[in-house]
């Protein structure tokens, strides 16, 4: 019947029934960021339950025939605009994958990723990551069906990783950690010679309401829309969307940790401010939805390093920062706080992690994953296999569970292949910012006055407003006029850090 | 295929899908409680498009074929328990009740009470009925509909009123109203001759965060179960629930009116306990539902009214207010400040009246409803007949819209045929609590000493556990002995406004 129809009546048919499946998505949604804001403690077994169920709806609801052969009618039709055409041939693609996922795998799944994520919150009450082993030991083996439900060239580790980043492979990833391995290594290592700068400031006592108004403040200072969005507190922070119209944002606050709260804000934010940018008139629809979670990551991290961490930044916010928290900076210059933001540290923590080191902390997580996919390790050996990398890489004793392999949300939601997608996401803020700095006039000393508007502008219209029509790699050569290049997020480092540390 | 089946596995299989169903309709009630609760502003449209997505799929669950067939075998079976009977009879039941809804209705209605609630809210935010009324008149229309869709004897009104409570009927209405009318009505007069009691002290300032601590205290000390539900802030108090272990409720904080804030507390806490004490196993079942809205507003007006409302009950936590709120109560004793909060005045507010004028609020919403069922009123008149019951009935001038026809928000959620629950449940809790007293062995000094457990259990024993395996009538009759009689209200409320006010 659907060939009958014409074209336009049968992409509205099919902007539909994405929509009702991105309606069943989007209370799933609600249901997680209840599930980590409000949610009481005995709640948690009928929430996952709950969830299941919605999920298996919008598996079914995804692969029911009548939607594939629509899709596969309208991708034979040749009078689509081309975003039209490329929305169909996205959800035909989706549609082709989902239909590999049987309706059992998705609710098993679904159902051990509730598990795990409450062994893991349990685990890390205990700090015993022996708690949270068994329930990862299933979840490792249900991503391994996974990759071969889905099927892969190569390492079974690319069906993963092409579910977060499409394209990526071990083969480039290896090759791009090698890169970090090779050119941050003596960066570091040059750094470690030099005088530590300070931050004992940072640890000091900070006021939890106070934290709250200043990371508000920034939030909306970077253009985040209050009246389509909040924040609330969890215990990791998020961001989640609902709609363009109601994008949520968490964080949390350590009162001896000024950082704590004040990247995660930042960071969140960047997210945050993408998915407020997509077309909402796209809702449920490709062109509606992030390019990739590598791009998805470039936004957080732009804002959070290339911004955030910058003097310029902190020229207009510090200030008011001294204001909210004289006892602790009145007598801190602001170089000797942005020298202190900046400061690059081996550590335990990848989220409190500085811009170096991060890559490591990331690094090691990919190894990881691949090495669990390939079955060279076992969840039995990764507290000892995590430990023995920190002291490898990053020369650190990790002295708990809760300090080591358990500090992540990750695995406790089953994104395997989602930790590579940060350095990326770091490397394309590199390049991004470099060329938005090329072509937005002035653009430090608008940040140094707290002015983001042009800023927020140019990655509307770079970047948001384009949704999925590119991949992460055209949307790169689009911008910048290259693909993916480390050099950018190299030089970007070797110079801060050649200022901050002397070199 | 159905019909092969034992009946045990056919049991099952009718438990898992009614679980589905119940999953799907407690998410609606999730996304319902965060859009009264924490919703950003510009999330309403796409929220309301998602909550009348996941409407029109519960509603195709539940009126699924499959379903039907398996009900109907299931009901011919005589091997089952006398539970699993009344729960496939009652389900049979409404099933048969959903099939009357077309979908394109249910979805229709569905868009139409997003569409309300938000001309409600503008509406208020304006004080002028005349934003409401165009939705409202929709609104009117497809309840007529309704009405029609479901059939009926008698009249069109006794449709909707069987919704909320089986069995209700406008004759039996006309009747308890009628009693309202004759016997309240000469107390309610000769109060007025009587010296009016103070109650001044209760609008001094009440500091929002004090009073907000002594409503969590309450409903713990009630025995809310704080690990299965939480309190938030919303414009109308309401309890929902997502499943027996997360039931939540709502309240708000007026400084200048310490009632607000508190009755709200213990009314819906009241809901909160019944729903908490519905049996978690009979999850998605109607052995795991509330018996009727009427039998629910017994548990609610029990607690606010007979317990929370009387002597005994301040005696214990009065020392604890006036600790609070020194400045304001320190120099009014317990009887003046138990008088106050017992003052009968005929007033504008449903929610802030007093137990006796409450039912004359009711009255005047039962005729408005009923009139507009029948044609005799239409929604352009409201704001007239509304005022003109008022002054009829309460001898009151309505001196703006926020505080007259605008002041519930229960037609712009649809529900017509609701409110004669609120002053069934009164009668009902008046006859069990009456019941109580003669079966809990000095209760009176229990409540005073701030011991409420023996009197939760017998309402668990007497009420919760039973679901919905009792009609309200049945239940009345088990619990008391006889079905409901407006003679324990009127005793109770006689003899309490006899000792308040010297009669």
């Amino acid at each position: 019947m659907a060939q009958t129809l014409p074209t336009k009546d049968a992409y509205r048919e099919y902007t539909s029934k994405m929509q009702q499946i991105a309606d069943v998505r989007n209370a799933i949604a609600v249901l997680g960021w209840d599930q980590e804001t409000y949610l009481p403690d005995k709640g948690a077994a009928f929430r996952g339950q709950q969830i299941t169920t919605l999920s298996t709806i919008a598996h079914e609801l995804f692969i029911a025939p009548a939607l594939g052969d629509l899709l596969e009618d309208l991708n034979s039709r040749t009078d689509l605009d081309p975003i039209a055409a490329k929305n169909v041939a996205l959800s035909l693609e989706d549609y082709q994958k989902n239909k590999k996922y049987p309706a059992l795998f998705v609710a098993e799944l679904s159902k051990t990723t509730n598990e795990c994520y409450h062994a893991w919150i349990n685990a890390r009450k205990e700090g015993n990551y022996a708690v949270f082993e068994p329930v990862l030991s299933r979840m490792v083996d249900l991503k391994k069906q996974e990759a071969d439900l889905l099927g892969y060239t190569g390492h079974p580790y690319n069906a993963l990783l092409n579910e977060y980043e499409k394209g990526a492979t071990t083969t480039m990833l290896d090759t791009i950690f090698s890169d970090v391995k090779n050119a941050l290594t003596p960066l570091l290592r040059s750094i470690e010679q030099r005088t530590q700068v300070r931050k004992d400031f940072l640890h000091l006592h900070y006021n939890r309401d106070k934290q709250w108004a200043f990371g508000i403040d920034l939030l909306k200072a970077m253009g985040y829309d209050m009246g389509a969005g909040r924040q609330d507190i969890s215990e990791h922070p998020f961001t989640t969307s609902f709609s363009p119209q109601d994008v949520r944002v968490t964080t949390r606050i350590d009162e001896n940790d000024f950082g704590n709260m004040t990247w995660s804000c930042i960071h969140e934010g960047g997210h945050a401010l993408y998915e407020q940018g997509l077309p909402a008139e796209a809702y449920g629809l490709p062109s509606g939805e992030a390019a990739s979670l590598g791009i998805h990551e470039s936004q957080s991290r732009l804002w959070e390093n290339n911004v955030g961490r910058s003097l310029s930044f902190w020229q207009h916010h510090y200030p008011r920062l001294q204001e909210l928290f004289p006892d602790n900076l009145k007598i801190v210059s602001l170089n000797d706080f942005y020298k202190a933001i900046n400061q690059v540290q081996p550590s335990l923590i990848r989220t409190e992690a500085d811009e170096l080191t991060y890559h490591f902390h990331v690094m090691i997580r990919y190894e990881i994953e691949k090495g669990l996919l390939e079955g060279v390790y076992s969840t039995k050996d990764l507290r000892e296999v995590w430990n023995q990398y920190y002291r490898e890489y990053l020369h650190v004793q990790v002295p708990s569970d809760t300090q080591g392999v358990l500090q992540d949300i990750h695995w406790s939601h089953g994104s395997f292949g989602y930790f590579p997608t940060y350095s990326l996401g770091s490397f394309y803020a590199a390049q991004f910012f470099t060329t938005a700095q090329q072509q937005v006039p002035g653009l430090s000393e608008q940040i140094a006055k707290g002015e983001y508007r042009t800023l927020l502008e140019w990655l509307r219209n770079q970047v948001h407003r384009h949704g999925r029509y590119y991949t992460s790699n055209e949307l790169c050569e689009k911008i910048t006029g290259k693909p993916l290049d480390f050099k950018y997020f190299l030089d970007y480092a070797t110079q801060k850090f050649g200022e901050i540390y002397g070199l």
